[in-house]
């Protein structure tokens, strides 16, 4: 991470922007604006990614918002720029994701710096290993003068690749549900135990899981999945007693997840009471939907028009900076196209001009906000 | 199991059996008939268990035999009577089954002798361990005196119990057929792959599985399980890209064991086509039925009857030692009832005065050999 924040400050350095590593290691370069004392309007991503990751999720982002600047060709706005490299958003070594982003919005709090690596080193132990100050965690907060961030990432699905399009415009982070579902029955012989005669958790389990599939196919937009399945004993000549499920359903609309969830669970109830055996459930996460900013939205979708594609809107089925950060700003989202939906794999792609339509459309929205007068509005010290 | 053969020697020898441990470390208790050269007759079962086992499983048919000496109170019958407790029919130790009377039939050859456990000890070097001579194995073979072999086994299965019987007969030991199959779909990201661009192998498992037990249900007789399911990558937010799973299918019928491999692969294939994903299997066990030997088990029938008990006839859905003897000497077999069909866990159990409808049922039937002109035919040496 030293070495990349080393790469992204020599790439912003000669554009006139000032970098810094905050106290959670989140790369900040500010572009200034006209005023000295102005507002600001924060572009980036994150720099971390996910183990056998590819080379897009997150750092495109941050790497785009240092092409804005390039782009500007030294041309100040009447708002200053505040590029944002996030320092670990996937959480893949403490569990816990959104580290950086939830610095900027005050909740990298004792609690979260308490938390600890396998190797049982905290957030705070690492922060200080890194060279940075924990004690200084309070000053990465975003302030009065921050009046929205705007996020490109890949969209990590297939939709824009069979629309035929480079860039959509994110409506709203979809809301996300996690459970884990077990059904009871009896362990028994494969052999000497007749079909009328079992208790098959196996054969419960799949029919669940056919009916949760059922759920998410029957609402637009709506995602039901069951990812992981772990029956006992788990051996060929024996009739599983056990299998435990996990439930993954995620919507833009969050009466409408509720509702999915609820139907999930109505349906392991009917299967295990039909089927003589006992269903269980622990809700492991329930986020709410995240609205984008529709102000933002409007324009970066008016953005997107001015390079020539078709503004199509989305929901992002994954949680993003964006998410932690709408807490306390505006926010918006800029999606682009996924070859194959491919995400968290080397194979992860992004086509160069689909990046080349990136930049333009960025431009775009820069320009945009700047005569703006309801973003002028907002932003009392510009 | 040194000190099993002690304590079963101790019983064995009053009752005025000779007592060998054969070079497969099988327990043979020889009860002379009344000619010294004559004809015998095999009881047993076999010593060994699984981990975690109950007392009854093999144990029980062993000391039945020597119950049923006893019962004699010293008379001789026109046959001997040999009792036999066999080392090793789980096959917990190296995952080879039916050690003990493959040894009997003379197939505990070069190849078995060679096989090791998990610390690498050969069987031969097991049996040498034990403090026996692997030279001496051909002479643990029966021998054309050896007439028949009746084996007294708790059923493992809930069938008894809900007839209300204390004991069958068995007809026929089922065949059986292991496959492993997989299906290979594509993972994606649970939150941004819409339910319609999926192809998720856990579903198209989940259909297939439901599939095979219909395919069970829909005969008489015929069990269908899959026993073991695994899901990669198996994480929650992760669309499982491939899925793994035990099929174990038996019949008494091998036709209609074959047919019912045929429709469950073929309804494989049919999902994985319809989902658009593939389907792959391999076939781990093919083992054909075996026919219990028709006039024994009219005898046994018949004995069951005088013990006051409707003689149900069923199939066993388990392998047993008979299975193995049968290639080279009619065999039978008698099923105790097993209360809930739990068997290979500590609460396996057996009630009383089953056991003691087994005994009776066991005397009756050594008589009726004995009386038996069909019987004495076949043994030219009585």
């Amino acid at each position: 991470m030293h070495r990349v924040h080393q790469e992204i400050t020599r790439w912003l350095e000669p554009l006139g922007a000032q970098v810094r590593i905050d106290a959670a290691g989140n790369l900040r370069g500010l572009y200034p604006g006209l005023e000295a004392s102005g507002a600001r309007f924060l572009v980036g991503s994150h720099l971390d990614t996910v183990p056998n990751a590819g080379p897009y999720d997150g750092v495109l982002g941050v790497v785009l918002a240092v092409a804005l600047l390039a782009g500007l060709g030294g041309r100040k706005l009447p708002y200053a720029v505040e590029v944002v490299g996030f320092s670990d958003e996937e959480g893949v070594r403490f569990g816990t994701p959104f580290i950086g982003s939830r610095t900027l919005v005050g909740r990298l709090d004792e609690d979260l710096l308490g938390v600890v690596d396998v190797e049982g080193v905290s957030v705070r132990k690492a922060i200080e290993e890194f060279g940075l100050n924990p004690a200084e965690i309070g000053q990465a907060a975003v302030e009065d003068n921050v009046h929205g961030y705007v996020e490109f990432h890949i969209e990590q699905g297939p939709v824009l690749e069979k629309l035929g399009l480079p860039l959509a415009v994110v409506d709203t982070i979809a809301g996300q549900s996690r459970m884990e579902v077990t059904f009871v029955g009896r362990a028994n012989h494969a052999g000497t135990t007749p079909m009328e005669l079992r208790s098959d958790a196996i054969a419960a389990a799949a029919e669940w899981i056919n009916a949760v599939e059922g759920i998410g196919q029957a609402v637009p937009g709506l995602v039901a999945t069951v990812g992981s399945v772990r029956a006992e004993p788990g051996v060929a000549n024996v009739i599983a007693g056990k299998t435990s499920l996990s439930l993954d359903v995620r919507h833009a609309a969050d009466e409408v997840r509720l509702r999915a969830i609820q139907n999930c669970t109505d349906q392991a109830e009917q299967i295990a009471l039909r089927r003589k055996l006992s269903a269980h459930w622990k809700t492991r996460l329930n986020q709410p939907a995240v609205a984008m900013d529709p102000f933002l939205s409007r324009q970066i979708e008016e953005a997107i028009g001015r390079t020539g594609s078709k503004p199509h809107r989305m929901v992002s089925g994954a949680g993003h900076d964006a998410m932690v950060l709408a807490e306390k700003i505006p926010v918006a989202m800029i999606f682009l196209r996924t070859p194959g939906g491919i995400s968290h794999a080397p194979e992860e792609s992004v086509a160069v001009e689909d990046i080349a339509k990136a930049i333009e459309c960025g431009l775009y929205l820069l320009d945009q906000l700047a005569l703006s007068t309801i973003f002028q509005a907002r932003m009392p010290g510009a």
